[in-house]
């Protein structure tokens, strides 16, 4: 039998037919969203959206299933028959507010021309002003949860964007019957049921052991946000795996699968990569790695770690606490670098081996040994999100002399992000959540191996490489099948399904002398910078704002 | 009546032909030494150089007056006997063994293959171990002077290469009659006469009120030092301005001038822009900008300034102390920015704009406000030699984000170079040398409007241009019309000769009230990074050499 996974990113989304058998991957469709990523203006409005505003049409959802499915069906030649289930995963959190019977705000023709009635995607960060209300009230009131999010609530997560929408267009949040997921709100249009993914609730909408938070909280940050939950949301979760109905009629004719067919409670594409690579147990740290990455651990124990995004039991793989932590610049870094920061003669001699720059800094950044360049960096151009939890914080480069090089920097910011990721891992084993071994997913150690070494020598532990490209999305279908019932748990399908590379990527231990060494000078520098003991970075944000009016 | 000054630089000679009346620079000539700068290899040798040397042919300066003396003859029109004096000024310490007629070493061909035979010049940086035991000797015996080279004897030092002959080459050392200043030698070739300058002795080897340094200090260097100014140095000087003598016959051939024709005492070419640019009175800092910068300042009072390179009674201008402090990186760290960091958009978008790249960063980076980048750098990437005196500290860059762009770093690598001369300027204030206002020579401010108008609003205070873009010469011509008596003193010959352009850069007060901010900024970065709080820039730069294997 196969499944389908179907993982929407941030630009388009991709579908995967797989064999359950053996997670072959047999077709694979991918369709970008027709309206993209909604940050200027609204379609078919000439108004201007404000800064930090990013949305998303929710019928692009819709879209990318009658487009990918029955394009993975024709490639593959299966039969619907042949289906045993389907799944999905997502960015998050991308919220909505939709009617009573699923139709979004945003489909009522006298809603579409206002922007709060639109998707919210996770990289929306308007609503900042309501995260620090909704972290400064907590702190006041004494909300134990706030720990298990690193002492700070994003304003990317839900109940900002929720409140933003209640503050800033009391009449959309009014109108809007739900308040939901993105990914929940397609499990709904596919099984006609709107279940509430445990994961996301726990990881962006601040369900711990008892719930959400309690009533008071609510009424606190806005007397009209008092019964949020019970008027616009639901209090029953879906956990990871689990069937959330049959596929309804109307969805079985826009994907050409079979009505009845077996879809799963929505998942989240960073979580649903952890089963992906075979990673099922505590000590796995999975590092989705992109622009920025994502750390996921399991642990055995609820503990408070600093900085961690979040901690939900049942959030990654059920039975266990589920730890995300993330570092906010990684790839995103290098592409600064590389489009801003390299000399002509780099270009020119890329050009001429015929590697792009990447892959020619890379190799030239390979030939050195560690230390030998004599740079550190702190790898803040993008704030840090992991245990110090603030934006203000910027890139600082220490060591640079006339003989630095292009190479030198780009190894220099390679090998910062991965000190980034070592001060992650101290911070959970310092909390006694044991990290023994990494496995890499996304693109960016797909495609550089000095990139892959010097995470495995920085860290001093062995690391290895997803099986598969395009892992989330055979996540998802390995989560069908555990709702299809093909497997009784997800290590189950894991086990048959889940794809890791052979190749196992040792520490060396001389590098990782020297950058035993190299890290002891990155933490006093994080320290120094990061902690207040010099908050240089943070003045010359505010003399920067103040000077361009901001 | 006029006069002609002569200026030895690094790569070539320049002679300028001025009218003593008032400074019009009639004519001049330029002559790039044969043998240049000896750093790979001997003429006429295969065998290379060991690291950190720097050679001169002393017969390249010869050269120079044989070629550039007659050709401001001819392209004036001035016949021998309109000119009434000539004077040179040089790198120093550009030092040089001698026989006691005045022969080079290496102009004998038993010697001319042995490296310590021929001139060391300034930059010849091998004699670092004879600095180091020339500073630690001075400190365990207490020696007074060292306190006025601010705690620090350069390895570029008149000693430090002495000492480094004896140790390395004891023939070499026992066949020269004399160790002298290349400055003085040339001043010898055209007087007759062996007359030390004034200035080199004093800031290049350790002159002061008392004479050399006592014979139980040489002699605790190294028992055959215990002599070396009685037997190969005299302890007889020329001041500034004064007559070494009449010119030779021969020189007289060489040069087309007449026999006897009045020589002046041989200067530096920094030291001899002081009076060039009409700076005769302590309050005016005069700035000579290049690839370093080297700040000259008189005094009415001896002081201990931290970190000056020196300070000589008549050093300058006979009558006041002069004070020179330095900084070892400014236009190399633009050279080295827009050579090895600046993308290849940049460069073409100067090339569309028929402008060089500089001068395009300059427009660009003029476009923004003061904290506008957000960025603060340490200006190390050459070490620090003013009141830090330390090599081994490096570059910092701090602030950066994904937003940076080139004319940023670039900005902020101009503004930290004005940084550090307000550190300077705070030192002397600090000890009671005033700086009231600034002149700033040499072919960076020449270039760069946006550079002259920061360093004004970082040190708030008023700056001007000096008046030639070949101001050494001229001053050694004015020298030498001091010297051939048609004026009385230096200060006279400024008045008429010396030239300063007209506009004043006024420092913009609500610049500087930004720039106050950041430089508390850069203060608390300049100590904890260079005052021993945190020496990760010095473990860097072990840690690179111990990888290295050097």
């Amino acid at each position: 039998m196969y499944t389908i996974g179907v993982d929407f990113g941030t630009e388009s989304g991709r579908a995967v037919l797989v064999d359950t058998r053996d997670g072959r991957e047999v077709a694979t469709a991918v369709h970008a969203y027709p309206d993209g990523v909604i940050d200027q203006k609204l379609p078919g409005s000439d108004k201007p959206l404000p800064p930090d505003w990013a949305l998303q049409n929710p019928f692009d959802y819709i879209d990318v299933l009658k487009k990918t499915i029955p394009a993975v069906l024709k490639q593959s030649g299966i039969k619907p028959e042949e289906v045993a289930g389907i799944a999905i995963d997502f960015t998050a959190c991308t919220m909505m507010p939709a009617k009573a019977d699923g139709t979004p705000l945003c489909g009522l023709p006298e809603l579409r021309n206002h922007p709060h009635a639109w998707v919210k995607l996770w990289k929306h960060h308007a609503a900042q002003p309501q995260a620090d209300q909704i972290n400064e009230t907590a702190r006041r009131m004494g909300q134990g949860w706030l720990d298990r999010y690193g002492g700070k609530i994003s304003s990317e997560w839900f109940f900002s964007k929720a409140l933003q929408i209640l503050q800033e267009a009391p009449d959309i949040y009014r109108a809007a019957d739900r308040l939901l997921e993105a990914s929940d709100w397609v499990i709904w249009q596919l099984s006609g049921n709107e279940i509430r993914s445990a994961c996301t609730a726990g990881y962006k909408a601040m369900v711990q052991d008892e719930g959400y938070p309690v009533r008071e909280y609510f009424a606190a940050l806005h007397p009209d946000f008092a019964d949020v939950v019970d008027t616009k949301m639901t209090r029953t979760f879906g956990q990871l795996g689990a069937k959330a109905g049959g596929l309804t009629a109307q969805a079985a004719e826009w994907t050409g699968l079979r009505e009845g067919t077996p879809v799963a409670v929505a998942n989240v594409d960073a979580h649903v990569t952890y089963p992906a690579v075979k990673a099922v147990k505590p000590g796995t740290m999975v590092m989705i790695m992109g622009t920025s990455t994502c750390h996921m651990l399991l642990g055995d124990q609820l503990q408070t770690v600093e900085g961690m995004c979040g901690v939900v039991r049942d959030g990654i793989i059920p039975g266990y606490y589920g730890y995300e932590a993330g570092q906010s610049g990684v790839g995103d870094i290098f592409a600064w670098f590389v489009n801003h920061a390299v000399p002509p003669e780099y270009h020119e001699a890329a050009q001429a081996a015929g590697m792009d720059l990447h892959a020619y800094l890379e190799h030239e950044a390979a030939k050195q040994k560690p230390g030998e360049h004599g740079l550190i960096a702190l790898d803040w151009w993008n704030g840090n999100r992991s245990t110090l939890v603030d934006a203000d914080l910027t890139g600082l480069l220490v060591g640079a002399t006339l003989a630095t090089r292009a190479p030198d920097i780009y190894r220099a910011l390679i090998e910062s992000t991965a000190y980034g990721t070592r001060v992650i891992i101290e911070a959970f084993e310092g909390q006694g959540v044991p990290v023994t071994e990494l496995v890499a997913a996304g693109g960016l150690p797909e495609k550089n191996k000095l990139l892959v070494q010097i995470y495995a020598d920085v860290t001093g532990r062995s690391l290895r490489l997803a099986g598969s490209p395009q892992a989330p999305a055979l996540g998802s279908a390995m989560h069908a099948a555990v709702a299809a019932g093909l497997y009784p748990n997800i290590e189950a399908a894991a086990d048959k399904m889940g794809k890791l590379k052979a190749e196992v990527v040792h520490p060396i231990a001389e590098n990782t002398a020297v950058y035993d060494q190299l890290y002891a000078d990155y933490r006093v520098l994080y320290d120094y910078f990061g902690r207040g003991a010099n908050d240089v970075m943070k003045r010359l944000k505010a003399t920067r704002r103040a000077v361009r009016g901001e």
